[in-house]
């Protein structure tokens, strides 16, 4: 069985901590029984192992999110970028076009689609079980979970199920008809219908899907399906596939499903109050503090709010007002101050403009033991590193050198350079750029030979 | 007329903005009619000059606070800085033994001594020149102004006038008794009895308070005074003095007069109800938000509520138990991020703890055109500068170099060096250091004589 997990978004509800380089699934904010936090794709694979679901892990997503997932998640899964971002059903189909041709999966082999981010419960997990088993016996040649609605909600699609003719043990259903979004009134008729929500998590055989994939593109290989990616249609998998199916099952959960997608959601979840460097004076009442800085956040009389810091800034919202911060935040172009990449993290600890126009801007940057940055070039910028911790190699035109806790590295305009942390210890410097202008697109890149 | 401003505490009261480096004096978020901003000190004094009280200003202060009052209000006042703190009397015999030794008054010269924090009006300063005019008349040795109560307040001393024998024009009267912090109870008789706050405004002739002073210390010099200041004893200026007078008489002033020493106070005053990066949300209600950071703050559904960002950390707080704080927030032993010095000014951008017990902390250091810091050497720990903005000249182990915009300043541990921004335009620099211990005390200064 192959299971793909959808992860895009690039979404602000969550801000601060959510930005455009760090969305919502990859914020290490729950709580695991044993104390310690995970994000929710760590969340949702960890539950996926636990039910034994035995299933090969494929993540469709973009570039962006590409190193987010190794780090969180590690080496041992498939992942798929989208070149560009178009829809759902160009995102299943080059996934698919992965396990077809990369992975070599067969036509018969079961496929699993989900989103990243549901806040379940494992039952959630033993039901995919059970929609793959559908697939395998030809129950239908789609089947998707149905979710139990809890109130007549506007925010979903639903799924109407012919509860007359149960396929088996009444484990699953045919499906009637789908219904996008309904209002209000229309989703407590959908109600009486004993309709489901649609959570977005289907199954099918890769040959299936791969039939519909070579109705848009005959393609011979997966690198000529990913360069040709934008020739897929901009629409959506329930839309091109579930819709048009000639036989459509649905299995049924009734457990825990939240979309932890608003801070006022996200929360409830949440086992303590606070999350970091909190001082909390005796009158707090339902509120929650999260805090990723450094510095102290101190917080007294406070009833039904939220107050989130990072590097990106700081969030002070009453719990039933928090769905509005994406339309204020999105005016903001700042940079993201702090991120994941493939090689490790870094933050910005000041960006100052000069009156000039000239600028500085100071980081601090960690690398993962025996990670690298690529060997690059600035043309319009001095970096000038001071390594505050651990060891490393680092190459200055052409030459290598050892370096440690103390060293100085001057690297002027046109300089090449490079640098990698030893094998058994991070690398951390503190970076001071100064250029005018100072972005990060001044920059070549090639690679080194590391001695 | 020599007037004396007592500036001491150091409070955290107003935390993050005042800490141990900073007090409450100092902040400039009092606006100007012109738009501009001020600090409590500087608004003081700007209205002592206002009302034309042609008086010779003296900082009755501390070490600490010495730079501060520089950079904001200059350097034509005479600051006189206790070398420990004891109480009122100590600090204001020290400064009249200034007044006497180093600047030469006479010993009818009239003194007026106050606070430096009252957010009052320019009628205030009227009163004081009215106090002044009964010294010189000979009304009384020691007059000092009544505020007329506006509540039976339990937070301050009272006067207890004699109205029955107004002494000129009922501008002033006999005291008959002071009264210390009363229960509201008493406080509520006290009104009854037309009982003034005493404000801590006192006026005398220099040679009164002088052989007051000499019945402690018989002292040739204002050094030696200095030397011995440990011999006064730790008392107020109140039970030492305003107590024991012969005949003192107390000027009203019924005009505002406010201590903006909490949030829930200072907030009242702010003409704006954000300063600094800080985006509003549609649903705020009598809520304030200072921002001194570079990063924003979002805030949106805030009732009754203020938020205060600085670089020692942020505080959510609903006004009403912004008095609450102090206790909270003492706990915090964290070093001051951001201090104002005689030179210019440092902030701190990280502070971080490495698993062998060495720390690196960076700082970003701005110097004032002209100014220089001390000529020095550290033992357990190298710095790196990296000057990011303007120019000045640098010297390391006796060899002096100028310096600019990119220029990378290596300091190993036991070498001397300083630094001097340009006469015409400040110096920014990057401090990185690394060591350990890495503590401020690792340091021995001399002075440089600059080229």
């Amino acid at each position: 069985m192959q299971l793909v997990f959808l992860s895009g978004g690039s979404g602000k509800r969550l801000w601060p901590l959510s930005n455009n380089a760090r969305s919502k699934q990859f914020l290490p904010l729950l709580e695991r029984e044993d104390g310690t936090m995970e994000s929710m794709i760590q969340r949702v694979v960890r539950q996926a192992e636990e039910v034994g679901l035995k299933a090969e892990i494929t993540f469709a997503t973009n570039a962006a999110q590409r190193d987010s997932i190794i780090n969180q998640i590690g080496e041992h899964v498939g992942i798929v970028a989208e070149p560009e971002r178009r829809d759902t059903f160009p995102a299943i189909a080059l996934a698919a076009s992965y396990l077809h041709f990369e992975k070599q999966c067969a036509d018969d082999e079961v496929v699993v689609v989900m989103p990243s981010d549901p806040f379940t419960e494992n039952g959630y997990f033993e039901t995919i079980a059970r929609m793959a088993k559908e697939v395998e016996n030809n129950t239908a040649e789609l089947v998707l979970m149905g979710i139990t609605p809890t109130y007549p909600s506007e925010k979903y699609g639903y799924v109407v199920p012919n509860h007359q003719s149960p396929i088996t043990n009444h484990q699953s259903f045919p499906v009637k008809r789908f219904q996008e979004k309904p209002t209000v009134e229309k989703a407590k008729e959908l109600l009486k219908e004993n309709a489901y929500w649609n959570g977005g998590v289907f199954a099918f055989r890769l040959g299936y899907i791969m039939n519909i994939v070579r109705k848009y593109m005959q393609s011979p290989s997966f690198s000529d399906t990913y360069a040709r990616y934008g020739e897929f249609p901009k629409i959506s998998f329930d839309y091109e596939v579930a819709e048009k199916a000639q036989s459509v099952a649905v299995v049924p959960f009734s457990g825990k499903w939240k979309d932890l997608g608003t801070w006022n959601t996200l929360t409830e979840e949440l086992v303590h109050p606070t999350l970091g460097n909190v001082l909390l004076g005796d009158e707090m009442d339902n509120s929650h503090v999260i805090n990723e800085l450094e510095m102290p956040v101190f917080a007294n009389g406070l009833k039904d709010m939220v107050v989130a810091c990072s590097p990106d800034g700081i969030m002070v919202c009453r719990k039933d007002k928090s769905e509005t911060i994406k339309k204020y935040v999105d005016g903001l172009t700042l940079r993201p101050m702090y991120e994941e990449r493939r090689w490790g993290t870094y933050r910005v600890l000041s960006d100052v403009a000069y009156a000039d126009g000239s600028r500085s801007l100071t980081k601090t940057i960690t690398l993962r033991p025996g990670k690298n940055i690529s060997y690059q070039v600035h043309h319009k910028r001095d970096e000038v590193w001071t390594v505050v911790d651990g060891k490393g190699h680092f190459v200055l035109d052409g030459v290598q050198k050892d370096v440690q806790r103390g060293d100085v590295l001057i690297i002027r305009k046109e300089q090449w350079h490079a640098i990698k942390a030893a094998n058994d210890e991070p690398l951390t410097f503190i970076e001071v750029q100064t250029g005018c202008p100072l972005i990060e697109e001044d920059i070549d890149r090639t690679s080194w030979d590391w001695k």
